[in-house]
């Protein structure tokens, strides 16, 4: 089997690198030899770590996709412009696609699958979602029996090692993600991740495959974590929640949930405990339960094993009648189901609420009564003790599960309130059970 | 396609009820409707909490084999005797076979498998290992770029609910075990899961299909949890580690470790927080470095949905060349590997030893220097306090990775000190790094 990469990046050496060491495992595995011919990079002479010994190399990415000697396209270019005229283009070409690309999925890939399944061709992502991890296998074809409830993903390492570090250490935000950036756990430019847009894109890809819907990125709720506090954190420890950014596409009466946000979940709960830059993805099925899938979410190797075990899939599968395949998107094309993703004014989950009061008597009343007239049923109310010479007493309230317009009510009359004199902070609470 | 089941108990059901439930569904992933036309069961009379409406009873399972209309017969008898032959005869006629049979794959998968290459169908077993976790299509299909290092697995639920409660409550092996029984997470007769069979069961299938191998069951080291005391659980809790009843299969220079055996596992790991009956198998490829597989490892639907997901596999594969089908063993049958299984003398594991020791001066000199004669490098030596009047100590010691023989060999010098009354606790402690 013949592999032409578009791209020489990270993840790109990654899969040179492991499709060379592993080469007799893989062989073994796979029946025949998996050989990388061709790769196109942008700078041709730049110094690799690793060995491109009998790979062609070439600037463009066009030129791969037209040798007739290449049998699959590996797409590591990343973004969604360039790359999906390249993955088209191999598609029209009769090349079966192996892509990591979230991004280009969550946006194009109900263009992208149509015109795989006219040509007939395969286009495999497993790394396209939590690196390394095999939970597109997992969901399309592990879980079949089931009618998945919900998906909740750690699936963005960077939130996740901030998120970590801010608890380990007490440390603000803007400071872990300083050291974040030097430490190569966040790029540049964080605003992707840190936006929780990256793991929308993620998230968008698991909620197709585990519902049976079409890729719909733009109705997801999308909150990052940029405007999480050390105190919250603090406080949820001590309630006995820990504070992640969970990717949550659940199944309702009414429709999808589709959200990407901080979220609390219980600290006894496995996923709780997922630290640093690990990747989970814990998946609710009607008959298995709740699993979990855990394992590094980026990285050269950990992606790679991804996009290598997609090459194997591809090569075993490749001459077999199209009929035999694994639908891309795990359920028939013509069957896919038209379920709306609801509004984030509709999702119902449970909240924490920290005001900032003054310390002066009946706020509560007044706050537990705003709740009351929405219909908001308080789970538990704490008021922290005003520090020395303070004016000012924090009041956290967990309510249990109830709809977001009616909260989102509830903030507004309490900011109001002549004795609030700051924002509320709203973080969702899932007891993932 | 039509589906004959052999044994109506308790997955057997789960896998009607399954089926019935999500039909609209995994006809939606499938392409086609899994039907199940004919049952076997014992007592035909038997009243059922699922409706069997259109299925055909009959007492002999034999009578399903020879049915034309049956496509694939689901083997969920139990044991490896009379279930081996309706397998072998099933195969025989023709019939793709879907088991959950762990016992039967353990010790005569070799036969059954290389019977049904030669027959041209597939035999499919997601279920005889941890239920309803996907995990033999994660290793064999998810992680094929990888040369797999090692995997540990909680992989017997009845043992790790076991651990837990005497964890949580401080209670004896004994006291749990009775209550585990009433619960019905322990059979009537235990020994098959406390003793570490069932383990030892799945954990050869596991280490089969990590490292191309056949199944050798009569290799595995095996040791149960009846001999845990509830000291040992509270004292390795103290240096920040849990007990968990592990099975480990790992690749070394020397050839391949496969034991199952209680195991002082660090806290923080994930793997150390699974509770109660829930299982998890953490496995160590070179390329995705570790990853963790979490859900219920047995009970009717997590079973059922293991099967049932087979039932999707081999009805999107049948009428598909074998050529391109997923190997039984992940590896191609000509290319398996005959690397040795390690005697349990040549492995090696760090070690908890606790000693109960006369309370005189000098005993820690004598048992420190029979460590340093045989290279036992230690790692860490506690000295628990005498009780009131108590005139013996507790004396833990941790040591690093060291080969058995070698602590065998210390075991005995030191149980023949006259300072020593009792005999030498020793439970293998592994970091799983």
């Amino acid at each position: 089997m013949q592999v032409g990469l578009l791209g020489l990046g990270t993840v790109g050496s990654g899969t040179v690198e492991v499709l060379r060491r592993n080469r007799e495992e893989i062989a073994r595995r796979a029946g025949r030899d998996i050989v990388v011919k061709a790769a196109s990079a942008r700078d041709l002479k730049k110094k690799r770590a690793v060995s491109l010994d009998g790979i062609e190399l070439v600037a463009d990415p066009a030129a791969i996709i037209a040798r007739p000697d290449i049998d699959i396209v590996v797409e590591l270019i990343g973004g969604d412009t360039i790359a999906r005229e390249l993955v088209l283009k191999a598609i029209a070409a009769g090349k079966h696609v192996v892509t990591a690309n979230k991004a280009l999925l969550a946006k194009h890939g109900t263009e992208i699958f149509l015109a795989a399944q006219k040509k007939g061709v395969m286009v495999a992502f497993e790394g396209a979602v939590a690196g390394g991890i095999p939970i597109i296998k997992a969901i399309r074809e592990g879980l079949t029996a089931n009618r998945i409830e919900w998906i909740a993903g750690i699936i963005n390492g960077t939130c996740n090692y901030i998120l970590s570090e801010m608890r380990d250490k007490g440390l603000p935000f803007d400071m872990v993600l300083a050291e974040a950036q030097r430490l190569g756990y966040a790029e540049a430019d964080p605003a992707f991740d840190i936006e929780g847009i990256d793991a929308a894109h993620k998230l968008t890809i698991l909620a197709a495959i585990a519902f049976g819907i079409p890729m719909q990125f733009d109705k997801a709720y999308v909150e990052g974590i940029t405007r999480l506090t050390a105190i919250d954190i603090k406080y949820a420890e001590g309630l006995g929640y820990r504070i992640k950014l969970l990717g949550i596409a659940k199944r309702t009466d009414k429709g999808i949930e589709l959200r990407v946000h901080p979220t609390l979940v219980p600290s006894r709960r496995l996923i709780a405990n997922v630290e640093g830059v690990m990747n989970a993805v814990l998946v609710k099925g009607d008959a298995v339960g709740p699993t979990l899938f855990y394992g590094r979410g980026a990285g050269s190797e950990p992606t790679a094993s991804a996009v290598v075990a997609d090459l194997v899939d591809v090569t075993r599968m490749a001459t077999a009648d199209p009929e035999h395949r694994v639908p891309h998107l795990a359920f028939r094309p013509d069957r896919l189901s038209d379920v709306p993703i609801l509004p984030m004014e509709a999702v119902e989950s449970a909240y924490y609420l920290r005001l900032r009061a003054l310390d002066r008597p009946g706020v509560l009343a007044d706050v537990t009564r705003i709740c009351a007239d929405l219909s908001i049923s308080i789970d538990a109310i704490f008021q922290k003790e005003a520090g020395e010479g303070e004016d000012q007493v924090d009041v956290v309230i967990l309510t249990h599960a109830t709809q977001e317009k009616h909260v989102n009510a509830a903030i507004h009359r309490i900011e109001n309130l002549p004795t609030i004199p700051s924002p509320v902070v709203r973080i969702r609470l899932e007891e993932l059970l």
